[in-house]
């Protein structure tokens, strides 16, 4: 099956945002056997709207609409949709009920305009919107498929999981299910290497997504609907598992370094201080991004300064004289500082050259020393991260979260 | 003029990227007067490029192409366009020299592969890519103009700025220079309405856009090829600096709240320390990612724990009980603790509630309270933020700064 995916709002087009709902789809058709051949993004204007629903219709078995369903006259997907396969709008009572008592149970009055995110084209099938007030629809059309999804990113995403997900595994005839692997500390043709024979297979079919410094595999099985196919994910689950060991760090599109770290330091009860320098907070940031980091997180110390190395982390002027503020012996002594000040059970730390200065032959930009300290041998770690500031730092922080996942994994 | 943005590259269509290439043309072309009707991706597929640049050119005056200039077999952009336009492929031999010397000054071999991207389509005007190793060009075709841009976003932004945006503007005889203002405190339809009349201008024209917190403008002034457009600029400048005044906090596209408050901070020779709550060292991050940090920023304490904000800040646990860890008392404790601990001249705090718990009816999730302390009156200000948790937090960061940014230009 061959998909378009057909983004409509003048806000696109100016660059207002960028086009995150076609990541996400093209990120997830591919799960049900669907191919995408083509982003098209045209602006809130009716005779292009109209023209590109129909060029999409022409070309793809499937046409995934995103936005233009807002209430004001500028949102016009439905109805152009409508036009190109020559069907009236018509209200749907159920969805009118719904957006009213949104309104209402908000204290809010419900506009006018409001009403036509309730019209749809004749025939089609609505999904409710669980996360706003635009609910979207289906629309066959002989043997192809248009699916009317809202803009805002977490709409769609909620509305295609929950909704058009299932519409189109049934389809099918078929149900299916994805799970997904996340990876560090291996590159991507390394993974590839190692699950080579495993990418032959049709069901279930295997695929790699990359980030700066992990690897994201996604398994989807299919099988006849009312059977289940978690049996068939289970068993390429174990394989791979058991192939790429440790490497292995989370399960799920969501599931985060951090939120892995923290689930797995509250499991054991323990805390954590973290010592940052070249990192400057991001560390820390990062974990206090995840709701309920505080059972975890103590205390974040940013001693970007040298002074503030020593007089927070009491690491001595000497160890910075003799070895530098980015040397294996500053980073340690980071991290006991952190753990001795905030009474943390471990405490890890990051000190290093960020770039695009202080860089020398012997410690070249993007030379970074992580330090471990906890119940415990403590540990320090050198990288030698390629990429500019933000990259070298984002790295340090994946990094640094993993050498702690490690440790609390061996300890 | 009418323009078209045809990425091609498979890693958008199966979601590997987000094509920001895109958004970032869209931003940039209304400058020049250009308007964008259609984005379209395809995949790295022989047919379905050539077929799209052929309908890019049948609808669009200049069609911009993005990626698709890599090494190998797979990246075609060039020679589909030929195919397009029923032209040869030509070697131009300063590009494989520019190619070639790249590589040498990397000490590394220059694969066979690299020669292909020293051909381009006969009769095209190579841009080099200074940033890169694909060089991208550009082709008349009669009335048409096809810009061939690489895929990399700062290889992209760079050919841009430096190379098309220039010629775009000769072309029409014009030198066409733009600015841009940034504004913070004020919303997009104040700052419409206070400008409103400006709007009317055709030249220099105004845009308007958006992000959480703040809202940029962009002045374009053209004149007649030879003559200066900065005067044009200035004088509306001037004007709206005027009327917003110090809602006005910095010029420049990439000009950064962190950057411009460091540069404030290091005019006036002081040091900053930080203490943060909800936003978890985000703050310091933020001031961390600008190079040269170091010289203002001293120390951050990211001080998630009550016990860690006495304990490092010295934040009486009286005050903590009595009013609360999100409250004004508590904010300013923090800052002054921070001041203290740290030896800085400044220091700034945040605490409050980031959500998705903790809210209560007379602090609900977004109270966020900003203390400040320095060689002025201290200050301290209360939030009422909406939005999810990461937003909620980019937005006290941003309010901080903006904060200290206001009792530095007062004090």
């Amino acid at each position: 099956m061959i998909a378009e995916i057909l983004s409509i709002g003048t806000e696109l087009l100016m660059g207002q945002i960028v086009n995150s709902d076609a990541q996400y789809l093209s990120r997830r058709l591919p799960e049900l056997g669907i191919s995408v051949y083509w982003h098209v993004t045209v602006g809130d204007n009716p005779a292009r709207a109209r023209d590109a629903i129909a060029q999409a219709l022409s070309r793809a078995d499937l046409v995934i609409t995103t936005g233009g369903l807002g209430p004001t006259e500028d949102d016009l997907t439905k109805e152009m949709l409508a036009e190109a396969l020559g069907l009236e709008m018509q209200l749907d009572p159920d969805s009118l009920e719904t957006i009213a008592s949104f309104f209402r149970g908000r204290n809010r009055p419900m506009a006018e305009n409001n009403r036509r995110q309730a019209y749809f084209p004749q025939g089609a099938l609505v999904m409710p919107n669980r996360r706003g007030t635009a609910p979207g629809c289906i629309v066959r059309h002989g043997e192809k498929i248009v699916a009317v999804l809202p803009g805002p990113p977490h709409e769609l995403e909620d509305m295609y999981e929950q909704q058009l997900l299932p519409y189109l595994s049934k389809l099918k005839d078929r149900t299916i299910t994805s799970k997904f692997l996340r990876f560090i500390g291996i590159g991507e043709s390394d993974v590839e290497t190692r699950l080579l024979d495993l990418f032959h297979s049709d069901n279930p079919t295997l695929a790699l997504y990359c980030s700066p410094g992990e690897v994201m595999a996604r398994v989807t099985a299919s099988c006849p609907s009312g059977e289940d196919p978690s049996p068939l994910i289970e068993g390429v689950e174990r394989e791979i598992c058991d192939r790429l060991g440790s490497h292995v760090y989370a399960e799920g599109l969501y599931q985060s370094m951090p939120m892995t770290l923290l689930d797995l330091m509250r499991s054991r009860g323990l805390t954590l201080a973290l010592a940052e320098s070249c990192t400057g907070g991001m560390l820390a940031a990062q974990l206090v991004d995840c709701p309920g980091a505080s059972d975890v997180f103590v205390e974040g110390f940013v001693t970007y300064a040298n002074e503030a190395k020593t007089r927070a982390l009491g690491v001595s002027p000497d160890v910075i004289v003799r070895f530098g503020a980015v040397s294996e012996e500053c980073a340690l002594a980071m991290a006991e500082g952190a753990k001795t000040a905030s009474g943390a059970d471990c405490a890890l730390s990051v000190t290093g050259i960020a770039g695009p200065d202080g860089g020398s032959d012997e410690k070249p930009v993007g030379t970074v020393y992580v330090g471990l300290v906890g119940p415990f041998p403590e540990r320090v770690v050198r990288l030698n991260l390629r990429g500019d500031r933000t990259r070298i730092r984002s790295l340090s922080c994946l990094n640094a979260q993993n050498l702690l996942r490690e440790a609390l994994l061996e300890g």
